[in-house]
């Protein structure tokens, strides 16, 4: 029996970006890296402890593959395993409770069933609208998922402080760490999938109610073409943010930040999807809009912010594939006439 | 043959930490990690060269599992293999001959003989005591231990910089790296153990006289129980400091420093530890008294510290175990007063 | 079939380095590391795609094993697999496509021929006078080579930016990516070795021209020893460029900097080297001159730098070996009257 298990995957291409507001422009053209799946390398296990329980860990470590850099590393904290650092008892019976940084419930449920584009290739994801499903990771989460029952699986988990190290509370003083939850339903039988996700954070407390949202989707596998649609609402702020040119993974840091907190804002985000098998590969389209009817403390008028993608995969085996995708978005980040463009070819590898 | 073994451990838990000085009073409750043991993962591989020569290597680099943090990787100098890298030769007649970077003997005798925490658990470990038994690390080692002779191994090493890059020395111009060595004798057969150790380290002109500390300890298993003893003297400064309130490992940085010169200063440190079997468990218990018997320049009246601790392990299988710490401090970090608090409960995971 | 390869280099010693200009003079005394060949684990895969056809991946991470801090991962930016991170198709008829950050063609094609200590041992190797071999690390690199022709191969590369992120470009504003490409050729047949390359960089708009260098190298092997000589021109700059004091590899950071762009500099290069086998080992010998024929903006009276440089490797296994290596300079970086002297000893181990 081996104990652990090295995996990983590496992704690379040549891209270009392109973002406008009224006469302004900037452009990128050169190397993307982790644009279909970021780039990573791990560690993980298994250990049977009878009794149909086992133990289990994962250790993922993120990485630039256009120039080396620690995707996750760079700045006064250098996170090794920031895609996951996690250990946890699994039973056949009962599910699985796991410890350490992971995904959020939202970014694991929802992407499967209403994203043609699986949380990847930039602004194409599900993440541009939805923010509490755009691969938002957790530290100090305490995550409980069930088996599978008759195709159903819940999943709750709670963070001690969802971005960083436990502060210490001072006697008389307010809780500087940012506590909250992420749980959601999901389905999958035969043709029909769907997924119901809710996340709350409080991570400031200089603003009168909570980041929250929740997000709802159906998917439904025609086999000429798989179709699905997604609703969600998210109030008070943002979750994992993208700034506007995400476009393609180029490998400066495109994040604008994590749990922004934005007082009143009421986002509204809505999604369509297609993918459809052709031969070796799959054709991925998908319209989305974030339509916040409500500014609140944005600071600018928000418009509906829409974006439009088209890819497609083609694979040389099951471990090594080809892509290509363009994506147009509009009103970027609810600002008016940021129009982004991005198209991008590349190779990806799992190990 | 494999040239390469890949390993590790994975420790992670739920924990509260509490200081008060007077009326004042800190807390912390949420994860922990590496309570029990400092999570890593490792390269490490042997090489027969024939004649009973052996090529040696061990590269081991710390993280935080709660949030992927590496573990000696933050701040202006990235420490990839923060805990061992080191390259040696190894003769089945004469011994072994490292390297590079790794801990003192005094972190690698004494803890085995007299701390029934085996340097782990937080402020519960002797290294809140003997600061020269604090997995204290050096870098820039040349450590030679001989093989078992009859139940003794002996082990001496020189440091060229305890920590960091080998400076240039300016001609007419004072050595800014700290030298030292560190020394130690074990012995352990059928149930008696011990060890005597000692460091000494020079890493600043402006200190008469360098720090030092020797310990001794020894122990006795009878079986129903491991009884152990401990004495140390440090003089001059500390070397491995913990901070108050390291009581279980958060992942701030709870360390205050390494090689502190404090000129003058006297500690005299005690611990009585008791380990017991107990099916698949095995109940801890220490506790420990630093008595600074001379304040020297520490900058306030030292008040002597002592830690009671209370601890517990049980095994889930070879490789995986649970366990439960209580630690209680007082005067913590010679400090009037200062009263530190640990609670923890967490999972370890050995691949 | 294994998807990956685990793999490393260990090289840890003991090493004096003096550097004297005038009455002023510099020390280090203590332990180098990575000084035959850098510290390194890696990463590394091919996998079968059928028809001729492989996917390749290597991802390869730097560390100073005297101290276990990250070789490329310190300052602003982490660099986590600083050595190498690409991922490639290659085709037994046509060759091989890579795509990320690897060595430039100079670095990979000259040092085979004409350096006796292949492009290791400090300043002793050849990128001391010859700036693009120095193990440039090109980052958002395109890089094609031939297979091998009757002992010839080709190689072209073209980076999207040498050193870090692609920027944007702002519409009216210059590029700030340093483009550039790197070519060459080597041939070997029997005795007979031989490479030609070249190297050309636009990193800053401010100067006329761009850096650019081309190299030639020659090696015959007579089995009693080998010889090789080396020519190449340097104009408008330096590439990879070691600072005085190289010597042997202390952790400190002796890189001066990448693609200096120096307007008007002409640097000839010249290299005589020698290696013999004897028993187990082998002695390296290399004279090598970098003759600054016009200082242009370098901003002082150019001196001719001369390295002359003696070593020796003793093999205990395939794996494992014992070297040591001398080597004086004098007029380094082209400073009138700067002599570096370096002496170490050390052992290599690959796994």
């Amino acid at each position: 029996e081996t104990s652990v298990t090295l995996y990983g995957i590496i992704d690379t291409g040549i891209g270009y970006n392109q973002i406008k507001q009224g006469g302004d422009k900037a452009t990128r053209f050169g190397m993307i890296n982790g644009t279909q799946s970021g780039n990573r390398w791990g560690l993980k296990g298994v250990e049977d402890l009878g009794n149909g329980l086992h133990a289990v860990f994962q250790l993922e470590s993120g990485f630039d593959s256009s120039n080396g850099y620690s995707a996750q590393g760079n700045g006064t904290h250098n996170r090794l395993f920031g895609r996951q650092a996690t250990i946890g008892l699994a039973g056949d019976s009962w599910g699985q409770l796991d410890f350490g940084r992971q995904t959020n419930i939202a970014s694991k449920y929802l992407g499967g069933v209403i994203d043609p584009f699986s949380n990847g290739f930039g602004q194409a994801n599900l993440g541009a609208s939805f923010s509490s499903a755009n691969t938002m990771r957790l530290d100090n989460l305490v995550l409980y998922q069930t088996p599978n029952f008759s195709g159903f699986q819940f999943g709750i988990g709670y963070t001690f402080n969802a971005n960083g190290s436990q502060d210490w509370k001072l006697d008389g003083q307010s809780d500087t760490n940012t506590r909250g939850f992420t749980t959601g339903l999901r389905y999958a039988n035969g043709p029909i999938s769907a997924a119901l996700t809710y996340d709350r954070y409080d991570n400031d407390a200089n603003f009168d109610s909570a980041i929250n949202e929740w997000n709802l989707g159906v998917g439904y596998d025609f086999e000429v073409a798989k179709v699905s649609l997604g609703f969600g609402q998210t109030r008070n702020g943002l979750m994992q943010v993208q700034a506007p040119g995400a476009g393609v993974s180029f490998s400066t840091d495109d994040s604008i930040g994590v749990l922004e907190n934005i007082d009143g804002l009421k986002v509204n985000s809505y999604l369509v999807g297609v993918s459809a098998p052709i031969g070796n590969g799959k054709i991925l389209a998908s319209w989305q809009m974030a339509d916040a009817t409500n500014s609140g403390n944005l600071g600018w008028d928000a418009k509906k912010q829409q974006v439009y993608s088209l890819g497609y995969t083609y694979n040389l085996s099951k471990r090594t594939n080809l892509y290509a995708i363009g994506s147009y978005g509009k009103n970027m980040y609810f600002a008016d006439d940021v129009k982004s463009t991005a198209i991008g070819v590349g190779i990806r590898h799992m190990f």
